[in-house]
């Protein structure tokens, strides 16, 4: 039996408390350490204060056997976490060879002259591993401190990453022995979390033991997440995919995928299996719906194109959209939808067209049509179909959960096909 | 002399800790505190665990005056907050029947059946207040205990937003005197944070004791943070203001805005003042430099429209990118950014058009055009301004940074008119 490896993770900055600045990195973490089989059982952010810090890293000492502290080892006056460090651990700081090298190379490289607070940041506890960042002059650092590890990193995100991908996480797969969790996510859309519940109800509480399940709504969908733990790989895989066997047929419709699978990547791989490309004609999104598609790797392949048509004269001359239908209905109705979806799909010369027209707030509603009231269509060689959103008053959730439906209709069309 | 009011923020739920959701609730809690005048001293994230929860209220209890606990109020099984804080408090859980008929008039209105988990919804433990939700079944809920208040609220972000905007900002504003902490938030781009540092050292050693200054840096570009600490609201904002008049003259040509101004703002207060129309043309981009625009209520006054030109034959007959061009330089050319920027400007018939094309990675990189080079344009009846990109590696990143650039060259542009 292997005992469980815990985790906390530590984040340094006034700016995280004052929410000047939203913590991606934690999340981040938090998936990388789960899956090598580490649990993380507490996150924690304090501000740049001595004390503050002193403190938290004692208290994660009591229940951790990993402490991960990210950020506060930037060069300016404000970044206090290795004099910290220094302080906690009762050591000294030492300049290191190998880490000021590192930074006269970076600045000699760019052909920028070097200061002497970046020649600062090759100053490390003594105690320190020197765990080399190829991507800034922050130095990453492992600690071996009374049968616990901690581990400094900096703050910038893709500094963070490079350092946990490539030097960290090999490093902690070497040092403990891990049990091995493993989790299967599945991702519905178009049913609330109760509702979800009752319709899983007598499967849930058939769940052995060893695998808790988790509801996680979020917008336009819930998750459902199965977490297994034991010690035989293939057979939490198998026991895991059991699970999933059994519980589909109650669902079956409103899932779209499993695990990481965002919805843009699932319509992306329906897109390329049936040979299909794809255009977006979007108004009231403004071309969030776009940049969703294009956050994907590769989708050049399907996707050829969108129109953003905020403006009626570009819906005319762009889309195609006929000056008599907007004079007639406005932009927000379904025959402007219908029009935009055919019009994006021909101007284009794709299989697929989409389109999106709405009123996304905060102004511009009015008794007939509030605000929240938008429409969206899919347009393909066969057929095109529209349906009327009522969504709420906030903008940014106007605009994301339009494209999570869009997104879902033009995937239940390719289904269609 | 007013004491300081401080505060934690509790998060609740496995799904943080294992960074299956990303937690912005505490970043838009830290700044409404912030604002009100209270100090936020520790952020935490705890498992769906009732020992772990009761050991955290326990240890925030010793810190703070304030104890705002999201997350885990949801009707399914895994959700036990409430319990917990049954235990917590010693108390007994009671039907709330306000929040009884409050939970059976939402589901009566969307014309849906309620199920026995929807009732369990409004039970609470039996010292709570309840703050009603406008917007969910999960409760609101307040607590005074031991000299201390500690908050509930659901972890969905709207319904939290609404509950502490609405409900209780004011009444934390009644309940406690806070002192007054102010901000001031100057934004650069195009200089690193520690020649920022350099720049305008003898300025910083100069601050005042209760002015502190932090670096923030992030995609594209540093913020200067200044925080200032008193009881006297408007000689805080004359000595903020005081410091920023200082040390502009030094950075004057780097800032593009301050506070909470995003640079998509502040290109379209510019648009509106100089009466400038908006059109992109977005290759590598993809929809997200126009996502952005968008982003900003009211946009649709200064922006007309996109085109995202994915393919090469989008770019011909959407953009009127000359064949040859694209034959003889590439997409990713000088030539062919030039001709986006301009055809989309004159094609949506606007007075300033921009454009991005390049090798947003991780594939089509080549010897001559590595993954992450870039063109920019931006085109003006007076001109059209190119410049070449080199960034790295990932996808993300090059398309934020890229629309950090382009916007950034727009904003130039427009002051230059």
């Amino acid at each position: 039996m292997i005992n469980t490896v815990r985790a906390e993770v530590i984040t340094i900055g006034d700016e995280i408390l004052f929410g000047q600045i939203a913590d991606t990195n934690t999340a981040w973490i938090g998936t990388e350490l789960t899956n090598i089989g580490i649990r993380v059982i507490r996150k924690s952010s304090v501000g740049d204060q001595k004390e503050a810090i002193l403190q938290v890293l004692a208290e994660a000492h009591q229940r951790a056997d990993i402490i991960i502290i990210t950020g506060g080892l930037g060069p300016t006056k404000d970044d206090i976490t290795k004099k910290t460090l220094c302080t906690y651990f009762g050591v000294g700081m030492v300049r290191n060879e190998t880490a000021l090298a590192l930074v006269t190379g970076f600045f000699e490289k760019r052909g920028r002259e070097m200061t002497d607070l970046n020649r600062g940041q090759a100053d490390l506890p003594a105690n320190a591993v020197y765990i080399q960042n190829d991507w800034g002059t922050a130095p990453g650092m492992w600690f071996e401190h009374q049968d616990r590890v901690y581990i400094s990193l900096p703050g910038v995100p893709f500094e963070m990453k490079h350092l946990m991908s490539n030097r960290i996480l090999p490093k902690l797969t070497a040092h403990f022995q891990t049990p091995i969790i493993k989790h299967k996510m599945i991702r519905t859309v178009g049913i609330g979390e109760s509702f979800l519940a009752e319709r899983i109800e007598a499967w849930e509480d058939a769940l052995p033991d060893h695998i808790k399940l988790a509801y996680l709504p979020s917008f336009g969908g819930v998750k459902l997440r199965l977490t297994a733990t034991g010690a035989d790989n293939t057979l939490l895989d198998h026991q895991l995919a059991e699970q999933v066997t059994k519980v589909m047929p109650l669902i079956e419709k409103n899932v779209y995928g499993f695990d990481n699978e965002e919805i843009e990547t699932v319509v992306g791989k329906l897109l390329l299996e049936k040979q299909l490309t794809l255009s977006i004609a979007e108004s009231c999104t403004g071309g969030y719906v776009s940049a969703q598609i294009t956050k994907v790797p590769g989708s050049s392949a399907y996707f050829w194109g969108s129109v953003v048509s905020y403006s009626n004269s570009v819906k005319v001359t762009q889309l195609g959209v006929l000056p008599e239908t907007l004079e007639a209905y406005g932009a927000v109705s379904e025959e402007t939808i219908r029009q935009m979806a055919e019009g994006v799909r021909k101007a284009l010369g794709t299989s697929v067209g989409i389109a999106t027209s709405g009123i996304a707030g905060p102004d511009g509603g009015t008794p007939d049509k509030p605000v929240g009231t938008i429409w969206i269509a899919c347009s393909t060689e066969q057929r095109t179909v529209t349906r009327l959103l009522k969504l709420g008053q906030y903008r940014d959730q106007n605009i994301q959960l339009t494209t999570m439906y869009v997104l879902n209709m033009l995937r239940e069309e390719i289904l269609n096909q």
